[in-house]
């Protein structure tokens, strides 16, 4: 399935794109693409629906984030190995894990602000891991079952504050708006190989990431398996897992945004997301 | 007023503790003390009741935390000079943000849960902000219209995950049962001067940790204004805002927790919390 959440902010309705790509309403069968609605028992009554019995959703309203009320918003650091050398870090030995603020998400297509006096404003494309069933010391081979599905985000950064400004990267992760989800949260079961999917991040309709899957360092299942050993995982808790090169923070010399670019991003079977990036206007 | 929360994990009533020391119920007058439940404007309507007209609450109840359904669950690092010093880590210049999961909170006088395998457990009795209307570019003038109040929080936290599994601190700080908060949360109002409050933590009633505010670099209104300016505060966030020396890994040789120790702490005009602490169980 491709659960989706449409309407306005905050106020978002849950759906399902069905197979003709039709959005149709699920409201009365769920209450948001949220939590305990992502649980695996969940779910399965939601593919247990024929999509055909659902309304359709009438015009084109704004899609939010695929998953609403996230309360535990992971990040996974440098984990494409090439990545890590165009920042000039290290690779790391174990996953290197950081917070985005979780009401910094924001739907796929929604303006991205750039903070107040920023000005090195950044882009990640990224796959990102919604929670299922979750749990604590989750075994690799157990961690898919605890997982919902996939989506994009981009993992927007200020470099100066997540770098410069004494000491771990959440003070750079966290701005308002820096974490679209979207479109949709593919479910599990229709993603054949989460490890082998092509992203792709452009800016103005130039390339600036093109990358796969396939060379995280560590992969979906082993890092939910690995947060686990810290942390417990809750249904609707989203794990974004690191971005390949291409980030403006590598360019020589760096690159970032000031305003009035438009960033697009997909990746292979998730969908695309188009931001508008804005200055803030106080 | 002081708010409490009180009933089963996860089934929590509101309540307020009156003059006299009795617990008395909120429950119709507000659904949790949590989110909106702490803006400015509700506090007020809750502060206009008369409480003896609240029934008292019969027996003894758990106490839960002090706030529910946390979103955004912020930590400060090394905000002591003297724990600083300790810890061998340099006096920051700007506050060093982390996050704590906030599945982590539990109540005051929960029993905290040494993670599987974990043997650098140790302990911080901290002051922690509940945000009330919150927002982003606080004022440090405004900061304090912005805080619903103040509670105790034990920022409990894994020394070897926190500081040798490979960067950002985190992966230490919120492992199951590791955010004990309360029992109160003791409006602003009713604190006359939130940096000049004693804090201390006894082990097995030894008093390990004695400090006071009135020693934090930087103090809860700049915080709040500090933290405003990179992500958006909302009501019910909390800040829990680092620790006065004493904690195990400044003992020398270090000391840590194992299990089987009884942890308690408070700080002046707050309450006091009393934690077992005890071997994870698979």
């Amino acid at each position: 399935m491709k659960l989706v959440r449409y309407g306005a902010f905050g106020a978002e309705k849950p759906g399902l794109l069905d197979a003709n790509g039709t959005l149709r309403d699920l409201s009365g069968k769920v209450d948001d693409i949220a939590g305990k609605a992502l649980t695996a028992a969940s779910l399965a009554k939601l593919k247990a629906l024929d999509p055909a019995t659902l309304p359709a959703v009438p015009g084109s309203p704004r899609i939010g984030a695929c998953v609403g009320d996230v309360r535990n918003f992971i990040a996974v650091g440098l984990n494409f190995a090439d990545h890590a050398a165009e920042t000039g870090a290290a690779i790391p030995a174990e996953p290197i894990l950081f917070n985005k603020a979780p009401n910094c998400i924001v739907g796929p297509d929604d303006d991205v602000i750039i903070p107040k006096g920023s000005v090195k404003t950044d882009w990640e494309v990224e796959l990102a891991i919604v929670i299922g069933d979750g749990g604590s010391y989750i075994a690799e081979k157990d961690a898919m079952a605890a997982i919902a599905g996939f989506c994009v985000c981009n993992d927007v950064s200020e470099r100066e504050y997540q770098i410069e400004r004494g000491g771990q990267w959440a003070k750079g992760k966290g701005c308002p708006t820096f974490g679209p989800l979207g479109p949709w949260m593919v479910t599990t079961d229709e993603i054949a190989d989460v490890q082998n999917l092509g992203m792709w991040l452009d800016v103005d309709g130039v390339r600036v990431q093109n990358g796969s899957t396939k060379t995280m360092i560590f992969g979906a299942a082993y890092l939910v398996h690995y947060i686990s050993q810290f942390m417990q995982l809750d249904p609707g808790d989203v794990i974004t897992t690191g971005t390949p090169p291409g980030v403006g923070l590598g360019f020589k010399p760096p690159r970032f945004l000031k305003g009035g670019e438009v960033v697009t991003l997909g990746i292979e079977g998730l969908g695309t997301q188009k931001q508008n990036f804005v200055p803030y206007k106080g």
